[in-house]
């Protein structure tokens, strides 16, 4: 079969810094789900793209052409707005635990297609496989049964949304090509606008536990993803969260569960319960329910019954108890002070390494293992007070979790406060 | 098998400017060969080398490391010096064919490697296999044995000398990463060096018929491959030549060989005859017989005499009628004046296009097929008078080679004449 270009043309158009043709972009996309471009080549153009950047357009055009390799889900048969959100993964972030059914109690669909976890930051599918009996596959036909029964879906994207970009994930992995801010924006939003949301909220972590470790960074993504969202029809609006520390008072599987039961019981750490609510509220307003408050419905307990229906819709029972680690250890303070920081990635590597995460796509992971603090920046801490408990079923990891702790936290004076939420953008 | 590094760390340092370390560098390539970096990370890297550099240094390592991946071969039992000419390639370039008889007739034996042609520039050991019975593969000790007999050997480098150089250079070719100047400094001199020659003359080719379409460039090529000689312990010397219009009359691999006898037997064009005696005379003197002219070797026969002996060492006939293509066309001048311009691309993608060269590695070529000029920039030429003739067995190719000559040349008042040698290095 005779090809519209030459892989290699593409790669050194790129290379040489001139834009890619919308006509390369729809081909080159199409020929590397096909095959007909080979990994090495498609690895030499996103290293290209890393270094050289892309414009909008170019974003945008391979943004839908990533779209085109699959299919698209339609909840317009729904009888509510959908909106949808996505992190861009921090540690100890569970919020889609407790605002999927809270943006549900509230009137909007939630369709969270989600991941599992890979390096120190965990997987929500992860999270709620620690729940007895919850299974995250789901048909499209059950999804969206669901959907209009339940109002909330939390499960694994299936294999025919954006494949192109599956397959170039898989890829960039491997390659040190996942940094690049149009493959970033561009593997995200085909996803989300693929999935067929008609809102989108999107969490952009920024600090050390985040993908993106500065705000300019960061700012960039963001306005990068929301422009896209909006050329596709989604109404689309970014975050810029604070990730220099973790989010609650857990990192690990069902410590992350149990942590947001507590939220969606109407207690839980002030940060979580912020985050929710105000993710929570941009979500209404995108689709368009700006008139109901989600802190009620959170206090009130509709949440917390849409979360009960959910993960039994999934065979899960919100009754039972969950895993617990076989071992723990407690870290304390060494002096006394105020906490002034405690570092997202290195609490994060310590939660992985206890068994919470994966190295490899095929690795498993322990339910009960990971990382519970005792104290957060701002909090007064004496000598010999425990700052963390370490939680594992092999206790042969916590030699290294405690290696990856060292100077992760300092005690001094007095901490600044940091906002959780820096900008909005949309 | 525990790796020393993970390929994804050495491309981020790459990828984020970072000089990568001698162990990592012996580690990326080593693993490189023996399969364990896989080509999608190696084209990554290379990507990143390409687009961000590498120190000195690191080139230095990069080349020891692919010489290490294979044999050396050792030339010091022979009773004479030993000196190798390498060009980076252009339009009508068959100064090999000459000159390492020349150069052997003069006293110092040259080990030729050569390679066979992809793209727009021909291959020295394509255009000798256009002699009826001359073979290209000769045993490490046959080479050895025609050295010391005859003083020149011209035949296809084996697969012992630099593989990972071999595993690389067909990966860099359909990955756009050909045009790095650490690669390809690297690729030509790790198998320079594991081959063994005491001295080495490198021709570096500039202008549109070459790789290096401007000056600087080449120049930072020529003195990277010199002080990697250099510091090898391999007397190299470095010429830029000119590349703008193609070397000699002809371009095609009969018709370069029938243009090769000419300058052997004291005829043939005088750009062809200059490069010759002045590569010589390099050649010579980096092998310390700088009292020899071989201006007179090729006057006096002596040249004609090893060029006979060494094309029938290899079966070759040297006496034997050369192929000659089945149908030809004559492209004629549209004007009075002077040829001002005659462009080295246009000629080679020309006799490319006619079966003198190859698209892909495994394609076959046509003896007899290229380009015959009739006149060269400086020469006056009338309306309707021959300015080439073109060559080919298969006549339907010859409307994409007009083609490709569009513009090729200028017909105006008077040339400015270009020097052939443009600088020398070392």
């Amino acid at each position: 079969m005779s090809e519209a270009f030459d892989a290699v043309d593409v790669i050194r158009a790129k290379r040489d810094r001139q834009p890619l043709s919308d006509e390369q972009i729809d081909w080159v996309i199409d020929a590397y789900t096909r095959g007909a471009v080979a990994d090495e080549q498609m690895s030499a153009l996103a290293m290209a793209v890393l270094l050289n950047g892309m414009e909008r357009r170019e974003i945008a055009r391979w943004t839908d052409a990533m779209i085109a390799s699959g299919e698209r889900m339609d909840f317009s048969s729904l009888s509510r707005p959908t909106a949808d959100k996505h992190s861009t993964g921090g540690v100890g972030d569970k919020i889609t635990l407790p605002l999927a059914p809270l943006v549900a109690a509230c009137g909007v669909a939630v369709p969270q297609l989600s991941g599992r976890g890979l390096g120190h930051t965990g997987g929500t599918l992860d999270k709620l496989e620690s729940i007895p009996g919850w299974a995250a596959t789901l048909s499209n036909e059950q999804m969206l049964a669901q959907l209009e029964d339940v109002g909330a879906v939390i499960c694994a994207a299936g294999d025919g949304l954006a494949p192109a970009d599956k397959k170039l994930y898989a890829l960039r992995d491997v390659t040190g090509t996942v940094e690049a801010i149009p493959l970033i924006a561009s593997s995200i939003m085909s996803k989300k606008i693929a999935e067929g949301t008609g809102a989108l909220v999107l969490d952009v972590k920024v600090g050390t536990g985040a993908f993106m470790k500065d705000a300019d960074q960061a700012r960039e993504l963001a306005s990068t993803m929301v422009a896209l969202g909006t050329d596709a029809g989604v109404r689309t609006v970014a975050l810029l969260t604070d990730m220099a520390t973790p989010l609650g008072l857990t990192a690990g599987n069902a410590l992350e569960v149990q942590e947001s039961v507590e939220v969606l019981s109407g207690g839980g750490p002030a940060d979580v319960v912020e985050l929710t609510v105000t993710l929570a509220r941009e979500m209404l307003a995108a689709a368009g329910k700006d008139d109901v408050d989600p802190a009620d419905a959170l206090k009130d307990g509709r949440a917390m019954d849409v979360w009960r229906r959910m993960i039994s819709a999934q065979g899960g029972d919100p009754e039972a108890a969950l895993p617990t680690a076989a071992e723990s250890q407690v870290v304390t303070a060494d002096t006394d002070g105020t906490l002034t920081r405690l570092d997202a990635l290195q609490v994060g590597v310590a939660a992985w390494r206890l068994g919470a995460g994966r190295a490899r796509k095929e690795d498993p992971v322990q339910a009960g293992a990971g990382v519970q603090l005792h104290a957060k920046p701002g909090d007064t801490v004496r000598a010999g007070q425990p700052l963390m408990t370490l939680h594992t079923d092999t206790p042969d990891r916590f030699a290294r979790a405690q290696e990856s702790l060292a100077g992760a936290w300092t005690i001094g004076a007095a901490a600044t406060p940091t906002p959780l939420v820096i900008d909005r953008i949309g």
